[in-house]
C-alpha cells in the first residue's frame, strides 16, 4: 500500500546515497528534518461528513483522507504537517458505468460537488475541491463527493485484429501492461508515474510517457471511450482517423474531470518491440547537447525516445548512481576524453526489430560526434530504464532529510528554447535570495519535437519547521518560475496538466476566446457546476 | 488559368488511354456526352449584386460565377449545365489580416453572409452560401461575401532553427514547397488536390496528404495560426506539444469556415529527404492484400505511404497505364507468377536517408511475401508518384465521354473494415439497378494505421442530357453509400471534409451532445451566424 503522506509503498524505504546528499548539502547546506502528523491523529479530527448514507459511498474517515490530495507539493505539506483543509465528505467506488450515472444524479441532487479520482498522482493540485492542499481559496460550502475509480480497472474487449484495447478508466499502468502481456501487444506509455496513475488520468490531463516519440503521447493512442456526464453520456468511437470536423477527442484529453468522468478509453495497442535500445553520449556543454538533440529530433529517425540533461542534472544523476565502480570507471573516461564538469548527457531510445533499432541508432552516432559527443555504450541507458519509476521515490527520502523537492515543465520551439531554460533556472535558483535560501535547480529535455522541446526542470530546498513558511516558499518559487515560462512564450506544462495550479496562466495559451469555449464547453457538459471544482477553469463562466 | 467548370488547367486536355475507355464501355455501356453551357451565357445571366460597392470587393460578374462553388459532383452538374442556382454577390481578395477584420465587420453591419475560398476544391460542398450547387436547401435571402484569400498567400516568417514556417492561409501547394524549397525544407503535405488547394484550406477540411504515414496528417503539421473571426481574433501558439488543457487547434481542424477566416498558419516543416522510394507489390487477392497492408501498417515501420487497390482499382490503374511494352512485360511477367484477375497492387513509401530507406523496405518484403506477395520493383511507384496529382483530370476526360465520376472516403479499424468495403461497393454497385444503370465502383485503402484504415472509393455511371436527372442518379449512390458506411460503423469522411454533403450523417459520429458542443463553438467565434452557411452545421443553435 502506498503511504498515506507519500509517494513510495510503504514497503519501500527510499534512501539518498552519500554522494547526492553531500552533493545537495553543499548545495542548500544542512536540512532540518520536521516529523510527521500522523495518520491517527489526522483521521480523528476529520468533520463529519455533510452527505447522507448512500450504499455505494464510504463514509470512512481514514477513506476521505486518503483521497483528500494529490501529490503536488503543496499536497505534500499538507499531509506532511496534517494540516488538511478539507477532505472529502465521501468516496464512491463504482463498478459500472452505471453506478456512474447513479452517482451524479445523486450528486446533483444532494448537492454535492464530484471530485473523480484515478491515482491520485496529480503534481498540479488536479484533484478538485477547492481549498484543498492548503489553497488560497475558500473552502467549498457544498459537500464534495469523491469518485473512485478503481474498480472500472480492467480490460473490457480487446479487438486483436485492430489493435484496439477497451479498459476501464482506473486501470492503472502497471494492470494495463499486465493485461496486454499474453497477448503480445503494449500500450508503450510509461510516464514516471506509471506505477500509481490510470488510464484515465493519462487522457484527461494529457499525459507524455517516457517513450512517447516512438508509441506517441495519450493523444495519439487514445482512439475513443466513453464519459458519463451531468448533461448525459459522450461517447467517443474509435475510428483511426477522420475528418468530419473538429476532434471532439481532442476536448476530452485535458479536461481534467471538469466535463464528467471518463469510465472507459479505448486504446491503440501495438506489437511488443523485439528489441529496445538506449545508448548514451556526453556532450561537451549544454549547448552543444542542445543542438545534438535538435539534430536528431529533425532528422525523423524512427526513435522512442530522446533526452538531453543540463551539466548538474548530468551530475546529479552521476551522484545519485553513487560510488560503483562501474562508474569510477566511467568518470575516468570522461576525464580521459576531456570531458569536464560541463559535460551534458544525452540518452536516446530505439525500440523494434533488430534491423530497425540498429539502423536508427547508427543515423544518431554522426549527429551527435558533429557537436564533440562520446558514445558511453548502453550501461547508463539500462540503469536509468531500471529506475525510471522510481526515482519519485527520492522525494521522500529527500523530505525525509528536510529539503522539498518539486518539478515544474514546459514546451517551446528550438529556437527560444535555451533562453526559456535560462530563464526558469535563474528564477528559481535566485527565488529565496531575500531569505539568505539557496535552491538548487536542473533541468533536461524529456521529450524533443522536431520543431522543439519540452523542458522538465527540478528544484529543491529546504523546508523548515513552519509548514504554512515552507508553502510560502513553494508559491515564490512555482510563481517565479511559471511567469518566466508564459515570458518566454513556453506553454505553462508540456506533461503535468493544469490543475489548480497553472489555471491563472492558462488565458496566456488560450487567450480570452479560448478561454470562453473552454468555459462554455464546461457548462455544455455540466450545466450546473459540480465536476470537480477548481480545477483547470478557475472560475465558472 | 484553371477551366471555369472543371479540374484541369485550360492549357491541359486530358484524355482517356483507349483501353481505359474500353473498360468503362464494357462496364457501363456507350457513354452519351453532352454539351456544355457557354460561360459568357451564364455570366451574362447572373443577377446584379445586393452588395453596395466597397473597394474591397469585386463585383464583377465573371469573379462572382468563378467562385460560385467548388468542384463536388452537384458544383460539377450546376457548372456543366450552367445552372448556378446562386452565386455570390462580391468577392473580395484581403492583402492584410486588417483587412480581413474589416470585411468581417463591414459584412456583419451590411447583413451579408461570408464565404472563405482558398482554392476552391473542396469535393464535398464546402464551398457555403444556401442554394448553391443544386442543393435542396432554399437560396438564402441575404447578400453573400466570398472572401478569397489568394493575395494572402506567402511566406510570412521561417523559423529556421526549430523548422516553423508561417505562411498566409491562400497559400497553394505548390508556392508553400517552392518558397522551402531554398532552404532545404518540406511540408510533405502531398494531397491529390495539391497543385490547386491551399495551406488554409488543408487545415479547416483535415486534409490528409498521400504521405501522411510519413510526414503527418495536417493536424500534426499544424502548429499554431490566427482566426479572424466576428467575435475578434484568435490565436493559436505553436507550442511543439503541451498538456494545458483541450487542444483548441484542434478545434480550428476541421471548423470547415464556421468560426471565422483563418489567415494564417504556421506549420511543421522538416528537412527534404535524401531519398525516397515507391516500390510495389502484387498480391493473390483482395484479402490477402489487406492482411498484408494491416501487417505492415501494425508493424510501425518508418514508412511514408501504404496503399492497397482492390482487383478492380488494380486493372483500372493497368488500363490507365496504357499499351507500353514496360506494361506488356509486367503483365506478362504477372501472368507467370500466377497473379490472376483477382490481383491486388500494393505500394508503399519510404522517406528518409538511405540506410533506413533500405531498412524500412527491408522489413516490408517478408510481411508481403507471408501473404504470397510478388514484388515488381519501383517503376510502378515511379509512374503513380509522376501521376499523382493529374489522375483528377480524367474526371474532365470522363465527364466529356459521357461518364460523371466522384469518390467518397472513409475509415474504420481492421476487423471491420472487409465488411464496410464490400457494403460501399455493393450500395454503389447496385444503386440505379432499378434504372437498369449500372455503376463501376473499385476502392483503394490509401492510408493505413496500426489500428486500421482509410478506404476511397471512386464510383462512374452514365450522366444524361438532363442535369436535374445526373444530379438525382448521383444523389441516390451518394446517400446509399453514406448509409452504408454509416451503419458500418466507419466515420463519413477521412479526408475529404464534411461540407454540405456530409453535414446530415455528423450526428451518428458526434453524437447529440457532440453536436450542441460544435453549435456552442460556432456560436461563441460568430455569435450572429453568418459564417459559411449550410456548411458543416445544418442549421443555428
Amino acid at each position: 500500500m502506498r503511504r498515506w503522506n507519500g509517494w513510495a509503498d510503504e514497503s519501500r524505504h527510499p534512501t539518498l546515497p552519500p554522494s547526492a546528499l553531500r552533493l545537495i548539502e553543499a548545495e542548500l547546506g544542512p536540512g532540518r528534518p520536521t516529523s510527521d502528523a500522523v495518520l491517527a491523529d489526522v483521521v480523528a479530527a476529520v468533520p463529519a461528513s455533510r452527505l447522507q448514507p448512500n450504499s455505494l459511498i464510504s463514509l470512512d474517515p481514514e477513506d476521505r483522507v486518503r483521497h483528500a490530495t494529490g501529490q503536488s507539493l503543496p499536497d505534500w505539506i499538507a499531509l506532511r504537517s496534517g494540516r488538511l483543509r478539507s477532505v472529502p465528505d465521501g468516496v464512491a467506488r463504482p463498478a459500472t458505468n452505471d453506478d456512474v450515472r447513479a452517482l451524479l444524479a445523486w450528486a446533483g441532487s444532494s448537492g454535492a460537488k464530484v471530485v473523480p479520482y484515478g491515482g491520485g498522482t496529480s503534481v498540479v493540485g488536479g484533484i478538485g475541491g477547492a481549498g484543498w492542499g492548503n489553497s488560497r481559496h475558500p473552502t467549498t460550502h457544498q459537500p464534495i463527493l469523491t469518485i473512485a475509480l478503481e474498480r472500472l480497472a480492467r480490460l473490457r474487449t480487446l479487438n486483436e485484429r485492430s489493435g484496439l484495447a477497451t479498459f476501464g478508466a482506473g486501470t492503472t499502468g502497471p494492470d494495463l501492461e499486465e493485461a496486454l502481456r499474453p497477448h503480445g501487444l503494449t500500450l508503450g506509455h510509461f510516464p514516471q508515474s506509471f506505477e500509481r496513475s490510470t488510464l484515465g488520468g493519462w487522457v484527461v490531463t494529457r499525459s507524455a510517457g517516457q517513450q512517447s516519440l516512438g508509441f506517441g503521447r495519450i493523444e495519439a493512442l487514445f482512439a475513443g471511450g466513453r464519459v458519463e456526464a451531468p448533461a448525459g453520456t459522450f461517447e467517443l468511437p474509435p475510428h483511426p482517423a477522420s475528418a468530419a470536423g473538429p476532434d471532439l477527442r481532442q476536448l476530452v484529453l485535458g479536461s481534467e474531470g471538469r466535463l464528467g468522468v471518463l469510465t472507459e478509453a479505448t486504446v491503440r495497442v501495438v506489437p511488443r518491440p523485439a528489441r529496445e535500445a538506449f545508448p548514451a553520449w556526453f556532450l561537451p556543454d549544454w549547448s552543444h547537447a542542445i543542438d545534438a538533440g535538435r539534430a536528431i529530433g529533425r532528422a525523423g529517425l524512427p526513435l522512442s525516445m530522446i533526452r538531453v540533461l543540463t551539466p548538474l542534472e548530468t551530475a546529479t544523476l552521476l551522484a545519485l548512481a553513487g560510488e560503483s565502480r562501474s562508474m569510477g570507471l566511467l568518470r575516468r573516461y570522461l576525464g580521459f576524453r576531456k570531458m569536464g564538469p560541463e559535460t551534458s548527457l544525452l540518452l536516446v531510445g530505439a525500440s523494434g526489430t533488430d534491423r530497425l533499432v540498429e539502423a536508427a541508432v547508427r543515423e544518431v552516432g554522426p549527429l551527435v560526434r558533429r557537436e564533440g559527443g562520446v558514445a558511453v555504450g548502453g550501461s547508463i541507458g539500462r540503469r536509468w530504464i531500471a529506475n525510471r519509476f522510481r526515482s519519485a521515490d527520492l522525494r521522500d527520502a529527500l523530505w525525509e532529510a528536510g529539503y522539498a523537492l518539486d518539478t515544474l515543465e514546459t514546451a517551446i520551439d528550438w529556437s527560444r528554447l535555451p533562453a526559456l531554460a535560462a530563464a526558469v533556472e535563474r528564477a528559481l535558483s535566485a527565488g529565496l535570495e531575500d531569505l539568505g535560501e539557496r535552491v538548487l535547480a536542473f533541468s533536461h529535455l524529456s521529450h524533443v519535437y522536431p520543431s522543439g522541446s519540452s523542458l522538465y526542470t527540478t528544484y529543491a530546498f529546504r523546508s523548515t519547521a513552519d509548514p504554512d513558511e515552507t508553502l510560502a516558499r513553494w508559491r515564490r518559487l512555482k510563481g517565479a518560475a511559471s511567469r518566466a515560462i508564459v515570458d518566454a512564450g513556453g506553454t505553462i506544462t508540456h506533461q503535468h496538466g493544469v490543475g489548480r495550479d497553472h489555471a491563472e496562466y492558462l488565458v496566456a495559451e488560450k487567450g480570452e476566446l479560448g478561454m470562453a469555449v473552454l468555459a462554455d464547453l464546461a457548462h455544455r457538459f455540466d450545466p450546473d457546476g459540480i465536476m470537480n471544482p477548481g480545477v483547470l477553469l478557475r472560475g465558472e463562466p
